[in-house]
Order: C-alpha cells, then sequence, then structure tokens
C-alpha cells in the first residue's frame, strides 16, 4: 500500500483557494488543531509533536504539510532533527477576519437598539 | 445528472467531527464566508442572499445548509419566503479558540522576553 491517496487530499487541500481558505481548511482538524495548541506554547521537534497521535509518523507529516503549507506552521531541519515553530500571523489573519464579523454584529445591533430607543412610546395604561 | 454528489459532499462536511471542525470547515469557502459576511448586516431572504453568486439557487441552499448544519446560520420559511440569520456563538466560539492561541503565544513572548532580562550582561567592551 503506499500513501498517494493521502498525499493526493493533501495535494488537493494544500493547493485550494485563498489564503484564508487554506487556513481555515487546516484548522478543521482536530490532530492540526492540537498541533498548534502545542506550538504556540514553544516550538516541537517532530518527533515530539507527533508523541500524543495515534498516528504513523507519515500521517502525522501530513499534518505538519498542510500546516506549514497555509503558513501557520515553520520547520527547519537542523542536523537529523526537523523542528517546528508556530507563525502567528496566520493564526492573526483568521481572528481578524472573524473580529471584523463581530464588529459587524455589534454595529448592526447598536443600530437596532437605537431604532428601538427612537421609536418607544410609554406603554398604554402605564404613566410615562 | 442529479445533485447526488454534491449532496454526498455536504453531508460528509456536515457530518464529521467536532463543532469546531464543522465550523471552521464551513469558513474554508469563499461564498460561504461571504454569507456571513452579507448576513452579520442584517437578515436576508435566500434569493437575495443568493443573487451576488454566479451559481445556481440548489448550489447556494448547499453552502446555506452546510452554514445551518455548523449552527452559523438559521433560517425560517414565512409564507414562501426563507429568511436566513446570523447565529453568532458559532462564529465566537472559533473566535474564542484563535484568541486563546494567541494569548499562549504571547504569554510565551513575555516569558522569553523575561528570562532575556534576568539573563541580560553588559556587553564586552562598553560602559555597563
Amino acid at each position: 500500500m503506499t500513501d498517494a491517496p493521502v498525499g493526493a487530499i493533501v495535494r488537493y487541500v494544500v493547493n485550494q483557494g485563498q489564503p484564508l481558505d487554506r487556513v481555515f481548511q487546516a484548522l478543521a482538524d482536530p490532530t492540526r488543531r492540537s498541533m498548534v495548541e502545542r506550538l504556540v506554547r514553544g516550538p516541537a521537534p517532530v518527533r515530539e509533536l507527533a508523541q500524543p497521535f495515534a498516528m504513523s509518523l507519515p500521517a502525522v507529516m501530513q499534518h505538519l504539510q498542510v500546516l506549514e503549507a497555509c503558513g501557520l506552521v515553520r520547520t527547519e531541519k537542523v542536523g537529523r532533527v526537523r523542528t517546528c515553530h508556530i507563525e502567528p500571523a496566520g493564526l492573526r489573519m483568521a481572528e481578524d477576519w472573524l473580529g471584523d464579523q463581530r464588529t459587524g454584529w455589534e454595529r448592526r445591533l447598536d443600530r437596532l437598539g437605537d431604532h428601538l430607543t427612537d421609536h418607544s412610546e410609554p406603554e398604554e395604561g402605564r404613566p410615562a
């Protein structure tokens, strides 16, 4: 059995769409999110990063490739050890997009609140 | 030609994994992000939501199903008009996860800064 089908999926995930597509796609997997959660606490060699997961080292490497291709993780090899580092810019891009949506939503609530205040009338049967 | 293959993809996307998997998966598509961007500004009927996209109404409905299944969008039908509303809790969940990663990263930088301050020595050849 070869790893061709998994490789094909990785290439598909890696090559499609806008940067934000690829960042959200990368974060849509619990293993990759766990890797990000580990790496924000500091760099780690691949073998240490792989250790908590019940999967083969090649499978871990495929997940790392997805994280690397979308710019969330950078790896560097010194001698025989490949070390993984978080790249916070990708996380920031995703957080900024979500923050923009929250701002849009909050502005709408503010406008709705203003509208209700402007149009509120004293209720019937109660002193104004 | 039937819409079965697209339906199968939607069911696959909709049914797999944790809530955060499904929210990030839903946001990994530019059409679905555009729909969210529109809906944070206020509710919209499906036909108005579909209007900017060069795709069939069934294709738009498939995207809406993905957004609805992961809880980012709620739709309600009154008479013949189906209206879409944003559900901000799903966006907040994704933003919170990203915020936690940023906090983890910033704490690490703080610790690194403290460590460098504690271990800094006056440089040779320069007055202390």
